[in-house]
């Protein structure tokens, strides 16, 4: 009988994952969780579904078109064919980011959590964009947010613990990008931008690694934007040709006005903190053309790039007017994600997997004469002593059975028989018999 | 503004889970999988979405009309109007369990997989049930899963293992009862019911926790259950006084005919493995009337109780006809699943948690004027000793902030002042300023 195809697949974008990728990401996913433990996060848990008004509240931007939308069950649709719509029928949906339900979670449990909340967030979420090589529809995000508190400090700890986090995976040459929204407002009132066109410019600026100072210019004028401040802003585009490390150099570049003192102060004193919290063991620079993409962001945004990777490996940055807008009353709050898809990329491709790798796998091939008890107490012994132990039952195929070991991933065997443990062997693909 | 309470609140059935469950939840997750894998089980990961005709295919008995269906997306759905029923709208669904999940998933990546294969699954699934006290719409399971062989080396293995976790998690005072389908089929038969009413039969008998020897027998009567096969199988129970620690008293009990030999055998050696391996740290029973719901068992079946909690907290057995359904080629295939929410609800009942809990959480509380660099280098100091430490800004209302420490569950403080770090005091409620 052959398998129905539809059957045996996975949905449509999604994956099955294979034992070697889930330890890898096992480990991973720990040495983060006990990153942020360790550094006062508490780790917090919300349901993969959220109702479908909280998902379609305007707080998701574009990805408010991927909801992937669950039908009403039951007694709860009374006639399908009289609904109006297609979303008459529906009441859930699965959460398509972290923060719309952290959100949703802080205004529901805020009299239980303390009023300087630190949260852990990892777990999937679901967006039904096309399929495409390297993306997929169910993906794991990872998030630290502090919320209730406007003070510099929660960015510089944000950075530093997400960074002590990708050490403790095994990152080394990374680098923090620091900016903040106000910075950018500023150059672009400066540079004599419209107000209402500033987020269309902040769009193109953001596309300065991908295509260039010329590009980022070209498509200003493209747009229609006034031609002295589109000519203003290449003028202090062409400033910044080297990444600028020290607070200084940021003020040169951008000649502020007075009235941005506090928020050229506020990056500043962030940017110095990182800098002496790294040991050098991390670079940070301020980079002026930081937009990071969500529009919700509100003061400094931050971002971590590796080697040269076109895509950072986390972001975040502080979003002080969203919570308010769940409320009715602001609460400040700043978060950091880590790309966590993106990083397990890195890992396999950079096969430091390997580095962080458990020990011995052994497999016990356990005679049919020999009781189970036997086996179990050789394997605890083994175990005792650090190995990861799995018992086998002696297959008819002996000599099959012991070609295959390696490929199935064990590191050695050992045979027990009536008389004993024989030695532990190296599991080969050679070998053609016992 | 009032908060418009429909948006705030998790979907209904479903929960968010607060940081201490969440951080005992973790330490019981991953003592679990930490025994797992020294175990030589492989995690593995399939979506949380299945295509629809996957979880309709008829393996999942009552749940397959618990499921959260999802609407298709798009260009995929044409004209909702004129579709000619709900089903035609839906291609996808969570799943209800991690069962027919994993046959797809062997199904599907066998060829990747070694032959004789361990898997674990650790994950949510969803059953759109009526909300009810301590039952949930979203809720955890946790199974380990051995396809490829027959071996009673298999069960013992699973049991064990399963022993071993829950042991680490804290478990102490269990038993691990086992049965064997064959027996109860064997049993039906002696005692005369129709081969075609053995299933209603087994339903019946795996009240008897509940409803007592009395209560089967009349529920089988009242069920029309030939009279005469109710009273043979009344005396059976009847004989049931005690628990069966031994095979010999439970071939006494039930008088097995010589075509049942190998199964009385077998089912003697896994008891007798497990008693050995467990070296008197936890009980070992037989017991004929185990039967465990789903019809899909076709061997061996065991589950563990524990103290008189009146639910098994774990629960599994042999399956060697489904993977078949699927694939159209038998594959052996048994697997132990740990009710993961219920071990959650014993441990926070019993507080056994304490004993788990992890170090000191210590806040340190960076005055305004201190460069925040100082309080990471402070807090990196006290985390290096141990201790899970958070940065907090002072705030203006010093006195209320020191007040709610404890309620927010530090342990101690330190001050840190542009002088130096202050002495670590206990966090107390009772504290009323600095």
């Amino acid at each position: 009988m052959a398998i129905a195809k539809d059957l045996v697949v996975p949905p449509r974008g999604m994956r099955d994952l294979l034992p070697d990728e889930v330890a890898l990401r096992d480990r991973v996913s720990a040495a983060i969780l006990d990153t942020y433990v360790a550094w006062g996060f508490r780790h917090i848990e919300t349901p993969a579904v959220e109702n479908i008004r909280n998902l379609t509240a305007g707080q998701g931007g574009d990805n408010e078109k991927l909801i992937f939308k669950i039908l009403k069950r039951g007694e709860e649709v009374e006639d399908w064919a009289k609904a109006q719509s297609l979303d008459a029928l529906v009441d859930l949906g699965l959460r398509f980011d972290l923060t719309v339900p952290l959100v949703r979670y802080y205004a529901h449990n805020r009299a239980k959590l303390p009023r300087l909340f630190k949260a852990i967030q990892m777990g999937p979420v679901w967006r039904a964009e096309r399929p495409q090589r390297g993306r997929f529809r169910q993906f794991v995000q990872c998030d630290i947010d502090v919320i209730g508190s406007g003070a510099a400090l929660v960015e510089v700890e944000l950075c530093a613990a997400t960074a002590a986090a990708l050490q403790k995976v095994g990152f080394r040459d990374f680098t923090i990008r620091l900016n903040d929204r106000r910075v950018l407002e500023g150059l672009a009132r400066r540079c004599g931008f419209a107000e209402d066109r500033h987020g269309a410019v902040f769009v193109s600026v953001d596309k300065l690694d991908k295509i260039g100072r010329d590009g980022v210019v070209a498509e200003l004028r493209a747009h229609g934007h006034d031609e002295a401040a589109v000519a203003s802003l290449d003028a202090v585009l062409a400033g910044l040709t080297a990444p600028l490390a020290d607070a200084a150099a940021f003020r040169a570049a951008l000649a502020p006005g007075a009235d941005e003192a506090a928020v050229y102060d506020g990056l500043a004193s962030i940017a110095e903190a990182l800098a002496a919290a790294s040991g050098g063991s991390y670079r940070v620079q301020l980079d002026p053309t930081l937009v990071r993409g969500m529009g919700y962001y509100t003061g400094p945004v931050f971002e971590i790039v590796y080697k040269d990777y076109p895509f950072s490996i986390a972001g975040g940055g502080r979003y002080d007017k969203m919570i308010g807008r769940l409320i009715g009353e602001d609460v400040p709050a700043c978060g950091f994600s880590i790309g966590f898809e993106r990083i397990i990329t890195i890992l396999q491709e950079e096969a430091a997997a390997a580095a962080t790798a458990p020990a011995r796998r052994i497999a016990i091939i356990v005679d049919g004469d020999v009781p189970p008890a036997r086996g179990l107490a050789e394997a605890a012994r083994l175990r005792a002593a650090g190995d990861e132990v799995t018992l086998l039952p002696r297959e008819k195929n002996f000599g099959r059975q012991l070609k295959t070991l390696h490929a199935d991933g064990y590191s050695g065997f050992a045979i027990l028989r009536a008389a004993g443990l024989g030695p532990i062997e190296a599991a080969t693909t050679e070998r053609a018999g016992a």
